[in-house]
Parts: C-alpha cells; sequence; structure tokens
C-alpha cells in the first residue's frame, strides 16, 4: 500500500557533487551539492542546482565555469564540512586541508585529493526558485590513474563515490552489482 | 596522478529514474532514464533528460507531466527493459509486467510494483543538444507505507534503489553506510 507524502525532495539516489570555483579575487572555493546530475549525452553536460545566497553563485554568474569534483567514501569529513561553511566567511580548502589545482579545461579550481573531477563550462542558467540550475557542459573527465579500467575509465568500485540520502540526511557508497544495462532488458530476467 | 579522459558523461553515482506518461492516446507508457535528479528545494523540483527520438518525448510535450518511479534492486530486469524497448511499438507495461495507477495530482500514470514515485508537473523545458530536459515540479511523492520510518519518510535502506555507473554500464544498490549530513562537517572527522 502506498502512501502520499506531500511535495518533498525525496529521491534516491541523490549525488554528493563537491562544486568548485574561483570567487571575483580569484580565491578558490568549494560547497558541496546533492541535487544536480548528468543531464545531456551530447555535448556531455552536467547540472548542479546553487542558492542564490550562496559564495559559489556570485562565482558561477562571474566566471561561468566551475568542476564537479566526487568526493569517495574516505572524504565524507571534507564533503559535509563543504557543505556546511561558507567561503564568504573562510578558506574552506585551507580549513579542509584540500589542495586547489587550476584547471588547464576551465577557468575554475579542482580538487586534487578527490577521484574524479568534470571540468565544465556554464551553458544554461534557469532560475527554478530557491535554487538557480547551472547546466555546464563538460569540457574534460579527469581521474585517478589507478582507479581506472586499461588506462581508460574510472571504475565504480575503485571511487566508491559517496551518495546522500534526501530523508535521512545519510551518506552511504555504493553496495552489491545487481547487473549489467542494456543487456539485462534484452535478455532474460536476472536472478 | 590524474589522467585526462575527454569531455564524457561519466559521474558517479547517477540515478535510475522509470519516467511513466500517457501518451495522445492516453496509453501509459514508461521508460528508464540515468540523465536527471533533484534541482530544487522550494517549489521542489527534479528533473530528467529525454532524447527528442524517444516516445516519451512527444507524450512530455503533450501531457507536460510526467512520474519518476524508482525501482528497487529487485527490479533491476524491469528497469533495464524500459529503457530498450520502445513504446512506439509495445505496451511496455504489460511486456514488464507491471501496473499503470493513474496519478490521482497529474496527468501521468505510476508504476504500482515500484517502491517511490515522484508525481510531477513539467515547469521548465531547456534543448541542450541530443538530450532536452524537462524540470517537473514534485506534486507529491509517494511511497510504500512498509518502506518508511514513523509513517513519514522512506528510508534508503528498506528501498534499496539501484544506482547506475555510466562507464562500466553495470546497476549497483546502495552499501555501507558512511556518515550523517550536515553534522560530520561540523564536528570532527569520520573515522
Amino acid at each position: 500500500m502506498k502512501k502520499d507524502l506531500g511535495a518533498k525532495t525525496i529521491l534516491f539516489p541523490t549525488p554528493v557533487l563537491v562544486v568548485a570555483t574561483y570567487d571575483g579575487q580569484g580565491k578558490a572555493n568549494a560547497m558541496t551539492a546533492a541535487w544536480g546530475g548528468i543531464c545531456c549525452s551530447d555535448p556531455p553536460c552536467v547540472t548542479v542546482s546553487v542558492r542564490k545566497a550562496r559564495h559559489t553563485y556570485d562565482s558561477l554568474m562571474e566566471r561561468k565555469a566551475y568542476t564537479v569534483n566526487i568526493p569517495g567514501k574516505g572524504h565524507a569529513w571534507e564533503a559535509d564540512y563543504l557543505g556546511v561553511a561558507s567561503g564568504k566567511d573562510e578558506d574552506k580548502f585551507a580549513a579542509a586541508g584540500l589542495t586547489a589545482v587550476k584547471s588547464g579545461f576551465v577557468d575554475a579550481p579542482y580538487i586534487e585529493e578527490f577521484p574524479l573531477i568534470l571540468e565544465c563550462k556554464v551553458v544554461h542558467i534557469a532560475d527554478l526558485g530557491a535554487h538557480t540550475q547551472f547546466v555546464g557542459e563538460i569540457m574534460n573527465v579527469k581521474a585517478d590513474a589507478a582507479m581506472m579500467e586499461n588506462d581508460r575509465l574510472p571504475l565504480i568500485e575503485q571511487i566508491m563515490p559517496l551518495i546522500f540520502a534526501p530523508s535521512s540526511g545519510n551518506y552511504y557508497t555504493i553496495g552489491e552489482e545487481i547487473g549489467k544495462a542494456f543487456s539485462a532488458g534484452k535478455e532474460k530476467k536476472l536472478t
């Protein structure tokens, strides 16, 4: 039996996206967002949503560039800290013990310690209410060489990304492999 | 050491979103999308991206409504099937053995067998290239009563949602709990 819960932002899974930018003074900053995801295959695009009061909002409007940095399960504290503190008040990179490296592809820094990075140029902005959505064209993806298969694609089992559950507010990582996409549905049922 | 991989749609995790609609003839249809996620807190909004060639694209343009249905790990075959088959050619609900129920909140059906449903009205459309992004205001969330805490919020540990890994193309579900959001970052490092 289903129960109606009203208008809420509950979706499983949501990602843990650390959005890194340079502000007007060229200071590197990063904030954690759970509202976002891939939104187009060609050109490859990702979207992140940011509140207007955020320091990152001003930086995104000014620089029109950001990186999405995916924390592994060993960086839950850093990811959470970057979500609760503000770059208006402090140097979040220093406080979190993280290293900002200038992207060679876009006008934004990335986080050296995180295993998977998407380097993006803002191509579409939509004011949706409390949040503004920034669609970024992915100009390059970089990943830790040690976490790839055949030096080609990063492996989720190596990255072990954080996953956010909006209802409980807990972080998880991935678990059991269930099946192969674009094949299970063509063949017999998974057991 | 980081390696550059070029412009690709790699992000971990991506969700498995089954988008259900009525077409022009009132036939219920559903397709699986991994490109999407929550994009605004107030009004609560979710986004899903769909290719123009999809039957669902025409239905979304006509009805301006959809539901997002989250499959649990026991529905990987159905989710994958709904991603590879087309509603132009067959009755996907019948073929997948799923039940379409008319939403009481929006002009779209939902999938009775799936544990978490978001009922949405299209409020913003953006043509991004290969995919068009449909932002939907979430008018109601419904969940299986047996999978909630205190009859109030669905639990990710009960839902056990599918998770898609774009690089390998595998499905996973959630695993280990890592910590609590909006608290870890304020206190000491997680161990």
